[in-house]
């Protein structure tokens, strides 16, 4: 089985990292191949670099929809161009936000998101309410950490996410943590310990969601939403999203 | 791994049928052990049934902590007893209704669910609106078979199934279907392949979603909602169930 | 009329505490009859207590209906197997979360919910929303009582109660408050002058909400979600559940 | 037990008959007061009608409170001016529409309105809401009947009532049915005959449910959103409403 | 273009105000006529206040339309009577809490709400889940301000406003603020300035938005909920309102 | 007053339509220019198309940013950027779809969108959910109209529109019709006159409000989510939106 996973912005170092991951509990026989976009932001940290970085991701999926992956995951938090993807292969996409609801939600009543910068938390509470977890989040809490300050001063962001978390147990009523920023997962295991409940990283659960639904023998559903897209004249910059006849590509 | 898969009713016809659904799709390595209770309904069709399973369904979970499973896997499609079983263990514990509602809402936009008799209804309206997957459901979609009679009338179980997933997808507009009842499994092949479009069976979801959290490393959360049962005095024919004191069990 | 009110644990205090607390509201021509089932737990503070102490409960009411009760009261606030006892009787079925819910929303605008284990708080807030009562809930507020020890230490559970519910109103803006555990009903009157606003015990309630629907004549809707069960062969320890036909039994 | 029962609108044919449908369930001791104000609508079937007839409805609460009432019942459907009566009153205040709600709720898991011209769907949907029984609405049936038709013909009145209930089971999987309209009491019972199920008037719910919050003891919340109404000046017309220094009224 | 605005208490001084406000804003070719009934309550703090308030804002709504207006504010941020009145003609209505709703949405993706006393918040949050704008609701601030002192004393209610309003971004989330009361207008300015975020008053946002319908040659549609009235008797003081035959005065 | 309308796909013809419509309502003093992104798709018709006009739009308000326009308008009906578009500037930024939702919920109390494909339902059902209209929505009615082909088959796309708008009030309650496509807007006269209510068209609703807006004098809150976007590098094609420094572009 191949799984291609796409770090949704150009940073390499964080792709490694996601690699990495994704690696840690991928099963022997599956192949993770990771990648990032060839344009885009360096990382998400607002509506307009999701913008900015869904066409890149979307390319990403075309191209391992030729190379005849068995499944795609979407390594940035909200999910970016998630739906999209499904519209542009018949395999499975699934995105780590999305997946660290789903695993949390059989594991825990209650959950919180502890997350990066606090202009993020309308995005992640629009998206948690998206996936119907409304009822199950106990908070989310946002921190003064933007995600290249993540990598550099890992002292600090240890600090940061191990008091927001417990600030999540205690006042909060969070049964589980989720980790609400790729460039955490370094951190699961620690907290975990500390916390004695599940901490989840997106990319670990994903990847296990998308070996799981491979092994279903599923796929996206091509029946209405999630269709190829129209076939259309793209202009410019894009024209080469433009020129898929779908229904021959299938 | 060792998964334990709990028949919710007694009838040993079932158990078998869904211990052979498991065991079509878990990995070589993954024992599946198909149980169902000592006492209890022989099929699950009202409230009334459902309370009466979930006592013998919570001891078998209960055994089946002791006997070191891994996962445990609630086969009934509202998962009766799901959040009893799960302070009774600290291992993942699955509901297929629930497993099949996750892995639906990551394969459709929407889905209708095909299911037993009209009665039945609200139960699983209940069921998925607790979810959170109210917005994702184009319907529900009854139909006059019991339980004992799609066991009996393969041919009319098969002609009834069709009819209402075509209704479902021509006048709802699902984009996949939820097989609402484990004695369905049998059909989902061949329906999946007459809609061209993802059919679900719940016990197979379970199995893998199962697969991939025990392969994960997590654990259900044992910090409030699912705190191990208080210890407490139980009288008559119950007095087993009230000698456990959770702390020296776990 | 005569009404018999369930406690759905097996505490033979408590079921007296409960029939003192329904006659003391009952009118004189109604003969309460209070018991609770022989078998199950000597409390409810979980799902687990809760799933264990249902198949007692709706014993009862089935032994009711054939005894020609004219309603029946379920004495345990999350009213525990609710809706399988509608299934099992034809007459009017009343559970104390319920009848609180319903008492508290024609008296107040905001009401909060004081109860005992921290634990318990998810299982309210489903009961709460089930009920459609989300927007009406001021707060829930948790104690460190268990059920036990609120009626071993009067004074303790005296000043939790109104610490708890004091804080409800000044820090929540409760306008009413919800005892959210039949034990607590002897403190109903002492609460309500201290705070001036409305403090329900959910079994008086319910008692007379019981009555208000047997003079009503109305009877439990048998057309659907409410029919009698199945008949069908029940195993084991609960054969005796299985040997109904409801039709006959009407 | 002195109970005020007041219709909204001027029609004293319609007081005549809410007053015969109150005492037909009232119990001896309990003494039915059955009024309509003095200005205002002869039908409420729009906003406008409502709130025209919402200051004729607080005065004649007002005058009750004065003249020692021990609850009060506001016979329309839509519940007008509900809100405001629990501010001029210490005693409970019930609204027709809110008492059928809240009886239906406990009888079935789905039910139907049927009631008056199709203009008033939206305000229905809108008190539906209000209570938090969205869910628990199976439909709501509106006919071509106006309030003043269903007096002049009873037969076609009857007609029409029978044939949208039938829809609404048949096609909209009602339990029961809520009659949308204080005028539609007469046909409570041949309704309930010919569906068998439960058929509710919600004058006769709103006086038991009256009967059983006097017995209970139980008030009004007056410490935050009912509070007494602030004083201050009246001008023109309405002069008289502003006079009242509300604790010296209490 | 001439837009009636409509005061629905019936201070002359308020009146003043709020046309002072809209003619800061209304275009040179834009007429302002501000009125306010000739009966009812001084302010509204209360549902009585506002039920007493809606008949004399129908009535001038009523007038208006007579007066050939071209579209009516109703600037009571409750927006008393809104629907009433938009059955009473065919022009647009719009409401000053409806009106700084949708412009607070289109600026901000959270915002709170300071307005008048604690009493008021229900109403307010009923105002505002009626609306559909409950998840992008931050937070009701309320005061211990009735309207009466914050005309009297506008040092302390300017004190006032920036206290709850710098709590409300602090402590809430707030991205913009609304002014929950036609009274609070004048510290618009000042305190968009020191919050350096848009701070909304609904008269200005009312009127502009009127201004936006009239020109778009938009009307209310009159083709169900908002009908003319049904014509019908009206009796007592309230005669003049029932001998309307709608489709003559349209 | 100077309002930027970007027509997100890159159809010219489509713009100068687009254009059109909004000179059509713009006031005299506003001067209007329309664009459409220099890469892109022709047309918007699924997750696809709409990730990949995204980046074209947001740079056409960037530049708009810099040119000194007073507001922006995002032409299509999806609002594709527009969270985006609001944290790259600080002028009033009005999507039409969020401006005809807006505008019906003050004419109408239900409303139907009539609109193209039936692969766009899901996307304007969660459009009109993240702006809490779900309550008002009669309905969506899609049709077999592709963009493409609304522009070439006028006569047959009259037909199919005025169909839907018909079935639409007829069967699904529609007080007002929201045309869901920036294409329809020819038709919206004709359309009013047949059906007798608003029908309205997104482009002309967003400018009026966009007037409105810009006289107000309000600004889009830069205080948390729609901050200017964070300084970071970008790379490979879309090098050119990563040296924004968001503070100095103010």
């Amino acid at each position: 089985m191949r799984i291609k996973v796409v770090n949704p912005n150009t940073s390499e170092r964080m792709t490694e990292s996601i690699r990495l991951a994704a690696c840690s509990v991928a099963r022997a026989e599956t192949e993770i191949v990771a990648v990032n976009p060839e344009f885009g932001p360096g990382s998400i940290e607002s509506y307009y670099d999701e913008h900015l970085a869904a066409p890149g991701v979307i390319e990403e999926v075309i191209k391992g929809e030729c190379d005849g992956f068995d499944a795609f995951v979407i390594a940035g938090f909200r999910d970016p161009a998630l739906q999209a993807c499904r519209e542009v292969t018949s395999r499975p996409v699934i995105g780590i936000g999305e997946a660290s609801l789903h695993v949390a939600s059989m594991l825990a009543a209650r959950f919180s998101i502890v997350t990066i910068l606090p202009r993020i938390r309308v995005l992640l509470e629009e998206m948690v309410e998206a996936h119907g977890c409304g009822r199950k989040l106990a908070s989310i809490r946002t921190t003064p950490l933007s995600v290249l300050e993540i990598g550099q001063d890992m002292a600090r962001t240890r600090e940061t996410l191990r008091d927001e978390a417990h600030a999540a147990v205690e006042e909060d009523g969070a049964e589980a943590i989720v980790l609400g920023c790729a460039g955490f997962a370094d951190f699961t295991a620690e907290l975990e310990a500390e916390l004695a409940m599940p901490v989840l990283d997106g990319v670990v659960c994903a990847v296990k969601l998308a070996e799981a639904l491979v092994e279903l023998g599923v796929a996206t559903s091509k029946s209405m939403t999630y269709r190829w897209p129209e076939t259309k004249p793209y202009t410019g910059a894009f024209e080469r999203f433009g020129t898929r006849d779908p229904e021959q590509s299938s």
